[in-house]
């Protein structure tokens, strides 16, 4: 017994030692903003199949790996998406609201500058506007993730070598790249990059460097955007336009709006960003099974909102309730505002929610229709919580560890407990050896 | 490069392949009650070292490797404590309140049952009563928990080959085990059990068969209890008394009041378990350590409370608040009521919990002590929970997924996503092949 554990760890050894050799040509990295382990729950029962005994798995649950810490460096403990991305991009711990610079507002070096400087094409893909707080981590340096103009600016201003940081920019932000005191989509076509800001155009584009700018801001929300699966879409368009890169690429991918989900605590809104986001890991996933010399790591800047599977003493999560729910809770509470009439209000209720109330309930929600849209909306989603017996403890983010998912050849290398930072070190460590 | 992949692949198979073969002697099988992974991230803050600028990392973040979920055999989704322990003990889901029985009540077999067919030797060792529902679904079988008397019966009528099924049980319970109707402590005693009720006793067992009730049904909550880390205490003679079975142990050791804590959403209260479990788990990780033919295996049956660290659009918790509570809102409330003087019970809270109040909230805890020892607990942890940031959801459970730790040659067999019954089916599967 005793010798046949010792060949083991000798085999594993080995096995751990080739692995670290083993530097991926391509690095994939994905981010669900907001993204504790209760979503990851909450989608797979979310999904799951009635007509079975089992609860599938979904695809995180197949590429689960391990858990990360991400506190920042104060004494908050819990961090908001600036901290986190610094950490992610940079290794570096940072203060609260921090876009890669560190408490003397020196510039901390990201993984793009650094796969920039090796030849490496880089990009990134998300549903938030493109200078918003996680990419905004990975392209450029600002003491505030508020100084959304200056962040857009350093998109450009930022260069390594003399080159634009990245070669890839996909998500939303026109009111922040087309502004009356600088015009930086013009810039960028000066720079020779391709623009769109049509969804049909994208599908044409064939070649870097490229920037698409899809909204003002950010994206509708997954749940009320007519645009199927928008993520999906441009994270298809995005591994097809990087894959001939002849030194490899890394790209970071975020379902940045599972985040304002948790904020809003609406839980429609946040499956249906769940659901975007699993589509493009899938579409990842498959990338890596054609191409193995590619690395796919998935993980979260932190937990939003305070997420539980079960509330108020009810040892129960009714995910049809959830299932019904059309839309968002404010685009809910839009189309009810106008509603004069109880009885049609309650009949559009119906047909937007699927969920029947008490009389004491229609009374509630035609009251709170009085109060505002804000109150409406507060007073839809607290239906739904009630039905489908989901828990919120926050408005806000929490300490909750994240998921750390991953896929290829180096994935061991991601396994078990770990801090955030630990993540972006393995991942430059990766880049250095090109 | 791609060779060097195929290379590693073929390595790590090898590796695992060889794992898979190498069954250990030993399984030392550990669950939190109510230990969501919430739960772990709070106590690694909570021990943090503010003299450092890294949190360090805690014996469970060191053991860590996967994460199982948890649901049960309806359509709830949320698991109580017997569905889970009938899950992990024999690897059928079941309905809420089964003590390992299916829904038809038929006796479901259980790892210990296996074991002691396998003649190997067994024991539970739990700080609540231990014919509770964790060790209850490990032992017996009944068609609800909460038939303590029949399930304690069963602990010495549900025979293995004529063998009582546990050579070791150490808990609480004397109220259930010495009764007007039947004194199964005579019983264990006329079948060669030694029998204790006292620590000191404890220190001074040295061989199997044992029973030891400590309690007359839970033990005290740790925090409150004088006795300094049970668990730990009862763990290290468990395996001293275990560490010679010719043909090897299973133990499963519960750190059952991380729940009842949850439960009370009292997050001192959950500290204080949480840390009695982890010098439990440092007693078992030694003991692999100068054993390598056993397997540490450790996790939760579901999680309790719905905690999060952050509240109320808070983005802090203050584990510093929460380490001056010197005990459970339960016995502070106890301590508060009988003091009438509003200065008296005033300096008896700043003593029990270092946590000063403003007038308003000195006001709202002296009209809470004239509603009774219950209203006062409930106003005393909300004062610890605002000042911490602490959120709950829950009095009840939910259906987060929970943490899976694994120690020993055979840990990475515990790797990953995973369902509860995956984890009972590794491990029946080495004790099998004995």
């Amino acid at each position: 017994m005793l010798k046949k554990l010792s060949l083991i760890s000798i085999a594993c050894l080995a096995c751990a030692s080739t692995t670290a050799i083993a530097a991926p040509k391509n690095i994939i990295y994905m981010i669900g903003d907001g993204m504790g382990p209760a979503y990851l729950a909450a989608y797979r029962y979310y999904m799951d199949n009635p007509d079975t005994k089992v609860v599938e798995s979904t695809v995180f649950d197949e590429l689960w790996v391990g858990n990360a810490s991400t506190y920042p460096d104060d004494d908050t403990v819990v961090t908001d998406s600036a901290a986190a991305a610094t950490a992610l991009s940079s290794t570096h711990k940072t203060y609260n609201g921090a876009i890669a610079v560190d408490h003397d507002h020196k510039s901390l070096t990201t993984m793009m500058e650094i796969a920039k400087a090796k030849g490496m094409q880089t990009g990134v893909v998300v549903t938030a506007q493109i200078n918003h707080a996680t990419p905004a981590g990975f392209l450029a340096h600002d003491p505030s993730r508020n100084n959304y103009n200056q962040i857009a600016d350093d998109y450009i201003d930022n260069k390594v070598d003399g080159r634009i940081v990245a070669d890839l920019m996909l998500g939303g932000g026109t009111s922040y790249f087309i502004r009356e005191d600088r015009n930086l989509v013009e810039e960028f076509k000066q720079a020779g990059y391709q623009y769109t800001d049509s969804w049909t155009e994208l599908k044409a584009l064939n070649k870097l460097p490229v920037l698409g700018l899809f909204a003002p801001k950010g994206f509708v929300s997954a749940l009320d955007n007519p645009e199927p699966l928008p993520l999906k879409q441009m994270t298809e368009k995005a591994l097809e336009l990087l894959s001939p890169a002849e030194k490899g690429f890394v790209v970071m991918i975020e379902g940045s709006q599972i985040d304002w989900c948790g904020h809003a605590n609406d839980i429609a809104c946040a499956m249906a960003e769940m659901h975007d986001f699993a589509e493009a890991i899938k579409v990842a996933k498959a990338y890596v099974d054609t191409h193995p010399d590619t690395l796919l790591v998935i993980t979260a800047d932190h937990e939003t909102g305070g997420l539980s599977l079960g509330a108020n003493g009810n040892y129960s999560w009714k995910r049809d309730v959830v299932q019904k729910v059309k839309h968002t809770g404010d685009y809910i509470a839009g189309q009810l505002l106008a509603l004069k009439d109880d009885k049609v209000f309650y009949q559009a209720w119906l047909g937007l929610t699927g969920l029947e109330l008490n009389a004491d309930e229609q009374q509630l929600l035609s009251k709170a229709r009085t109060e505002g849209q804000k109150a409406l909306a507060v007073a839809v989603k607290q239906r739904i919580d009630h039905y489908s017996s989901t828990g919120w403890t926050s408005s806000g983010h929490t300490a909750a560890d994240v998921p750390v998912l991953a896929y290829g050849a180096d994935k061991q290398q991601f396994a078990g407990f770990q801090d955030n930072t630990d993540i972006a070190a393995k991942l430059i460590k990766f880049i250095q050896q090109k």
